[in-house]
């Protein structure tokens, strides 16, 4: 029944020839014996346990979980990185959402949060979260990715030890939803003179950052709920801006005014914190939109291929400029390149899954991957990407990642 | 500035409409006083709490759980309710997924758990997580919903004092992944004469249907994955079956074993747990499709009107047969209909949102919805319902639901 893949090492495998050849790794048995009643396994012996109000995972998947780094020493900055190797599929878990935190996460009360807006308006609102439910709400499936991710692509030559998660965990996909802004500003009445609005956060290092009126009044909301329900405190419960393919930390967390201003407010995370030096030595800042960008989830850099054979390449590519039109798979360096399929809704500044059958011949193996959005830029190259930006340079990494197969099957970073 | 609302009361708006008018029922304030560094609340004040390895809904927001009902004597057999009507858009966060358990939550170990597929094959199977693991993974965004979701609308006249998540919250939305039944029924082997698999789950009351082999050639899948990560215990961890669009106890969770065979089993769950009577008084088994169906979420009952005037209507609608094609509201009890607005991706055999911003007169009112399927299949009245089935069935009750609104704003059901 075996049948041998008739494709050359290395090779790429179409849906149907899969089909066609079986997986080949499997051993047959001669009957189930297994099956008989005398060998249950003891949980089939005695009833189960019951439900929680709240589930939670599985005890046994407790490793995956974020990882942190760069907490301060007083521990309230930090980053936790999403395990987006063991995600499958484009909703992150909320409780593995990626975070950046400069402060910690507040506590707030949500009955006694109010959202201000105020500045050159024709009126001043506050709205409490009673008010704000009885708007309609809006919102879609994005991705929400840090401007810092995959950092150490940028700049690390040490990044070669790193894995997936290490490298590239600062993306995430959720289902957001809430009000839409425009309402809230139509209903404020912009003057004239209106061209920017300052997003401020309810945390105590009061993050704030200056949004272009046009953002506001397109597809920017003020979420309230997230994966179907209301936004954790982790993700700026009781509310937060949400700003759909724009760099995370202008989806402003523990939301606490809107202002109305003629010109950009240059605050702390604008004038320092959230820009790129050029190669000339200028800064460049308010570079918003996320790129296109796509990443191999599997197999990835911390993975170990149990056997030479078949495997499904895996992955996930996003772009802050729309849909994803096509994804192309290189197992050799990136001398040729293999369309993958585009796999569920590919839907606009969303994550998008993409899966490609693949034969591993046991040699040792460059593979990687380059997205195309629909406005048909394509993600570009290492070296293209580094030309952009002074040396040191690393925000807004998107270059196409590497990812060396050894013939151990031990996955490594390629820098 | 306050428009008043130019609809005749009551009245549904189009959604321009809404942002011609506006909410009118905001406070203006003079000056956002509240807004000086001196009155900043205690949380601006002081760093906050660190991120969790994994992160978890607000303190806050604890109200919001299953509900449970129908525990057995011995606490194994229990069901418990996603709170739907707090449900915002199409995914149930895995946590406040809907379960029905007939002997509890079994322990499994997931390296010692097997897959066996065997009866009329060539060659019988045994598979491990870890192999399972190297095939192609698929799957979408799919509704879950027991087949016995809304019976007490079906036979109890005392619902009309129950509230929308114990009424309807046996339906759940999900991003379901793992690998096609297809794949691993063609590598065994199907001989001509198997035209059915027994899908038998490693829980202790061994839960097992009958599956005709047409829908394990098409889109069933042995789910690893749920919402981003690995399935929960309590949906069938380490793996479960799912068939999209069918009644939720086909999915069998803890699957253990795939048995092809000739002639359908009648098992326990299926000669007496899983069936209907017609008025004849004849059963009829084996209706695995869901049909096409809508409830009301938001005003729904348990809920209550803080004031009249404007409100967004909102819901979700699904069917086992496809998309949904268009979802239509009422509020004088069914005289008049109007067409809903679909949100976000409406896709097949998954909840669909929808939405029709409303003006509350603060008079009675009776709101429904009423949704129909790409294959022009409507929703049935209560009344049309009821003739399909002998008196007091009450599985698969996919009938229009009307809820009640009084005059003080609080929500009824109505039976």
């Amino acid at each position: 029944m075996k049948n041998n893949f008739k494709v050359i090492i290395p090779g790429f495998l179409g849906r149907r020839e899969f089909l066609k050849t079986g997986s080949t790794f499997l051993t047959a048995i001669s009957a189930p014996s297994a099956l008989a009643a005398a060998t249950f396994p003891q949980h089939m012996r005695e009833p189960g346990s019951m439900d929680e109000p709240y589930g939670q995972p599985s005890k046994y998947e407790r490793r995956t979980t974020r990882s942190s780094r760069g907490r301060s020493p007083a521990k309230i900055s930090s980053s936790s990185y999403t395990p987006i190797d063991q995600q499958k599929g484009i909703i992150t878990p909320s409780g593995l959402h990626y975070t950046i935190h400069h402060s910690g996460i507040p506590d707030i009360t949500p009955n006694d949060h109010k959202l201000y807006i105020h500045g050159m308006t024709d009126r001043n609102l506050k709205l409490s979260i009673c008010d704000l439910k009885r708007y309609p709400i809006t919102g879609n499936f994005n991705f929400l990715e840090c401007d810092g991710n995959s950092w150490a692509q940028g700049r690390m030559p040490n990044a070669v030890d790193m894995n997936c998660q290490e490298l590239h965990g600062l993306v995430s996909g959720s289902e957001w939803l809430g009000v839409p802004v425009k309402l809230l500003l139509q209903e404020a009445g912009v003057k004239a003179k209106g061209k920017w609005v300052i997003a401020e956060g309810a945390d105590s290092s009061t993050h704030a950052r200056s949004i272009p009126i046009e953002k506001m009044m397109s597809d920017a909301i003020i979420a309230l709920y997230q994966n179907g329900e209301r936004l954790r405190p982790a993700q700026g419960y009781p509310m937060r801006l949400f700003l759909p393919g724009w760099e995370g930390n202008t989806s402003v967390k523990w939301l606490r005014r809107l202002e109305i201003v003629d010109v950009l407010a240059y605050t702390k995370d604008e004038s320092r914190a959230y820009t790129e030096t050029l190669p000339d030595g200028s800064i460049e800042g308010f570079s918003l939109r996320m790129g296109v960008k796509s990443i191999i989830t599997h197999p990835s850099a911390g993975q170990q291929l149990p056997d030479k054979g078949f495997y499904e390449i895996q992955g996930l590519a996003w772009s802050g400029l729309g849909k994803i039109r096509k994804v192309e798979v290189s197992d050799n360096g990136g001398n040729t390149w293999h369309p993958a399929e585009l796999q569920g809704p590919a839907l606009a500044k969303a994550l998008t899954r993409f899966s490609l059958p693949w034969k591993w011949s046991g040699q040792s193996a460059r593979i990687l991957s380059r997205a195309t959005d629909e406005q048909g830029i394509i993600q570009p190259t290492h070296l293209e990407w580094k030309k952009r930006y002074y040396k040191g340079s690393y925000k807004h990494y998107n270059a196409i990642q590497t990812w060396y197969i050894s013939e151990s099957g031990a996955v490594k970073n390629v820098y």
